[in-house]
C-alpha cells in the first residue's frame, strides 16, 4: 500500500494493488545479500521481459556518484530495460576504481539478462568514499538474476532501503476507456539523507503504451511536483535518481481524459511517496506543507518557501509544538527585500487559523489559543504564508528538527 | 576580557582592560530592572560625555524590528551620543503601536540625558510579536539615567543579554605614536538567535578622534570580516545592530602606522567576540573555521563557504566527532555546477592533514587516523577546501548542531 497524507489523494479510477513494482505486466525483480550489508539484502534488480521506453532524471550535485555519472553519461535512458541498484555503499567520491566498478556492475547484470549495456541502468546508495566490494556485487547480481520473478517487486522495495525506518512503495490499477494499465513504484530516502549515506532514489514501471519524448516529460514533470517540493535539511545528494520503465505490455496507450487520468493518479502517488519520503525524514515527527502566496514572482514563493522549510530555527519549533510564527517572519524577512522605512507586511496561518495580520501578531481568543495547541499537537500542518508583492506561489513540504536527527547524525561511523 | 580563540590574536601595542565599553575615556553606562524580564537587568544605557562621532550597520531582514527602523530612518548615525537598549522584548512584529514605543523609549532618554531625540539610538532584543512594556521601559529609563557612572561598562554589557551562557565584552588600551587611545566592546547573541528571541547587538567605544565618514567605512569593513562570517543556522534577526561612537576624548587622531594598528586591534577584538557568538551559539561545542579555495571567483568561495557552514548534516558530524567529509563534498557539490561527465575534484583538509584528494578519499595511516580523532576532538577545528576552478577564496566561522540547540529551540515559551 502506497502511504496516506491529508496532503494527497488518488483519484478515482485508480486502485491500490500488490507487488509494488512487479504489478505491472511484464516485470520480474528480486533482492539478494551480496554481502555489501552485514546482514540485511543489499542488491536488488528489475527488469523488463520486453523492449521499454524509459525516462531518467538525476541529481544535479557537481559531486555526483560513479553510478550515477556512468547512467547519465553512458546508457540509453530512453530505452532502459533493467536496473540495478545495491544498498550499503553509494560508490561516490571513488575515482576512477568506482567508475570502473560500476561499468563492471552493469556489465555483469547485461550479460546475466542478455541484454545491451547500455539498456541497464546503475544506481547506488550507502556510505560514501569506500570503494565497492565488486566481486560480492558480481555473485549477488547473478543470483538476482536467477531469481528475479513477477511476485517480488515487494522485495526489490526492501533491499534498496538504508536507514529508512520503512518501505516506500506501492501499486496501482487504472480504469481507463480502453482497458486497464498499471503502475508500480519503489522509492528510498529518509530525505535526502542517512549518517555518512545519501540518496532519494524511486523507481516507477508501467504496462502503459507511451513514449519515450513523453515518458521523459511525464515524469520529469512529476517529479517537479513531487519529490522536488520536499526538504529534510535542504541537502542534495551525490546518488539521487529517479527512473521510469514503461514496456507497453498492457497494449494501453494514453490520450485525452485517460492521459489526464493517469497523470494524476501517478503525481499523487508520487507525491504521497515523496511525504512518506519527509515523514521518514531522520528522526522527523511532523510533516508540514508550506504554502507561500502573493510573492514577486513564482521564483521568489519557491526561494522564501525554501528559506523557512529549511530553517533549523523553524523546524525545531515545529518538534517542540512551538507554533513560532516569529521565526517564519524572520526566514522570509531574510530573503524579501526590505520595503522603504516600513516593516514586511507578511500574513501568517495555520491550518486557516490566522496568527499574523500585515506583519502584526493577531490577537488570538482563548478558544483560539486553545486550537492552535491542537494544531502543533497533529502530524501533518498546513501553514500559509501570504505576501503582497505579486502573484507568486510556491509549496514545498518540509519535517521537524528533531534529537533523533541530531543523534542520527552525530554519531561516529 | 575578551574571550580567546586560536583563531584571532591581538597585535603588539594592545594590551586588554577593565570596564568595557566605559574604559575610553569620558563614556558613562548602566543597567537596571525596569520588569521586562521577570528578574534579571533589562534596560541598558550607554552615553559618551562629550559629542561624538558615530556608525552604524543594521541587519538587513526586511522584517526589521521597530527600533531597527526608527533608528536606521530617523537618528543622526552618524553623531549618535547616547544608545538606550532593551533585553527580554525584540519589539519586532509590533506594527504601528511597536515604532511608537521605540520613540517613546527614545524621546524619554533624550529627555533624561538632555540630548536631541536624534542622538539617541534605540536597540532591543528578546521575544518577538509581544508589545513592549513601554511604562515598565519609561521607568528603567530614568534610573539608568541617574545611575549611569564610568564603573558600570560591565553592567551595561551584561544587561543586554538574553540566553547567552556568557557575557561577550573586553576594552583594550592602545599605545600610539601620539598617545594612548582606548576601546570598549560589549556584544550579546549565541548565534544570531534564540527561543522566540533574536538578536546580535555589538557596541563599541572609542576615546580616538575619527571622524564620522572614516569611523562608518572601519565599522562596515571591520563588521564584514568579524560578525558577518560567523554563523550558528544561517539565520539573521531583526534586530542585527551594530553601533560605534567615537568621542574624541583622548585627544588622540589616528594616521599612518597608528591607524593601521588601531584596525587590526579593533578587527582582531571584534573577531575574538564574533568568535565568542558561535561558540555560545546554542549548544554549540566546537567552533570550525572554514576556509574555501580555487572557486571561480570570490562570490562563488562564499556561496560554497556557507552552505558547508550551514548544512546541519556537516554541523552534527562535527557534533559527533566524525570527520564525515562526504557530507563536505556533498554540500559543495551541491553549489558549485558539475564537471562534463566527471565527478567533483576537491580536496579537502581536517587541520591540514588531507582527507580527500581531487575527489577520492585518501588512504589514511594508522598513526593519521589516531591523530584525525583527535583533532576532531578539539573544540576549535580548521577545514580546508580546495577547488580547482579559479582563485576565489572565502572563509566562514561555524558551530556544530547539538541536541542543546534543539531542546533550546523546541521549548513551547
Amino acid at each position: 500500500m502506497l502511504p496516506a497524507s491529508r496532503f494527497a489523494g488518488l483519484p478515482a479510477g485508480a486502485e491500490q494493488a500488490e507487488h509494488s513494482v512487479t504489478h505491472p505486466l511484464g516485470f520480474r525483480a528480486a533482492g539478494v545479500h551480496a554481502g555489501i550489508k552485514k546482514k540485511y539484502r543489499d542488491l536488488a534488480l528489475l527488469v523488463s521481459e520486453r523492449p521499454c521506453a524509459s525516462a531518467a532524471v538525476f541529481t544535479t550535485n557537481a559531486a555526483a556518484a560513479a553510478p550515477v555519472l556512468l547512467t547519465r553519461e553512458t546508457a540509453a535512458c530512453d530505452r532502459l530495460r533493467a536496473v540495478v541498484v545495491n544498498s550499503g555503499n553509494a560508490n561516490a567520491c571513488t575515482g576512477k576504481r568506482g567508475l570502473g566498478d560500476a561499468a563492471r556492475m552493469r556489465s555483469v547484470t547485461a550479460g546475466a539478462l542478455r541484454l545491451p549495456p547500455e539498456e541497464v541502468a546503475v544506481c547506488s546508495t550507502g556510505v560514501i568514499g569506500v570503494q565497492l566490494p565488486i566481486d560480492a556485487v558480481v555473485g549477488g547480481v547473478a543470483r538476482a538474476a536467477r531469481k528475479a520473478s513477477r511476485a517480488l517487486g515487494n522485495e526489490f522495495a526492501t533491499t534498496i532501503l538504508t536507514t529508512d525506518r520503512f518501505a516506500k512503495r506501492g501499486a496501482l490499477t487504472l480504469a481507463l476507456s480502453q482497458g486497464e494499465v498499471r503502475l508500480g513504484f519503489a522509492a528510498k530516502g529518509g530525505g535526502m539523507i542517512s549518517p555518512n549515506m545519501a540518496t532519494m532514489l524511486c523507481f516507477v514501471t508501467t504496462d502503459a503504451v507511451i513514449p519515450a519524448p513523453h515518458l521523459q516529460a511525464l515524469l520529469a514533470r512529476v517529479v517537479g511536483r513531487t519529490f522536488n517540493r520536499v526538504t529534510v535539511d535542504g541537502q542534495q545528494s551525490t546518488n539521487d535518481t529517479a527512473i521510469m520503465l514503461a514496456n507497453g505490455a498492457s497494449g494501453v496507450g494514453l490520450s485525452g481524459k485517460d492521459l489526464r487520468l493517469f497523470e494524476d493518479a501517478f503525481e499523487q502517488a508520487m507525491l504521497l511517496l515523496a511525504l512518506a519520503l519527509v515523514a521518514d525524514g531522520e528522526g522527523a515527527t511532523k510533516v508540514v506543507r508550506l504554502r507561500v502566496e502573493g510573492a514577486a514572482d513564482p521564483a521568489e514563493a519557491e526561494v522564501v518557501a525554501r528559506a523557512v522549510a529549511n530553517s533549523p530555527l523553524v523546524q525545531s519549533a515545529f518538534f517542540g509544538g512551538d507554533p513560532n510564527w516569529g521565526r517564519i517572519v524572520q526566514a522570509v524577512g531574510q530573503i524579501v527585500p526590505p520595503a522603504n522605512g516600513a516593516g514586511l507586511k507578511a500574513d501568517v496561518a495555520f491550518d486557516r487559523l490566522a496568527l499574523v495580520k500585515r506583519g502584526v501578531a493577531a490577537a488570538l481568543t482563548y478558544d483560539e489559543r486553545r486550537h492552535l495547541q491542537k494544531i502543533m499537537q497533529t502530524r501533518e500542518i498546513d501553514v500559509l504564508v501570504s505576501l503582497t508583492r505579486g502573484q507568486g506561489a510556491a509549496s514545498v513540504f518540509f519535517s521537524d528538527l528533531t534529537y533523533e536527527y541530531v543523534t542520527v547524525n552525530s554519531e561516529y561511523n
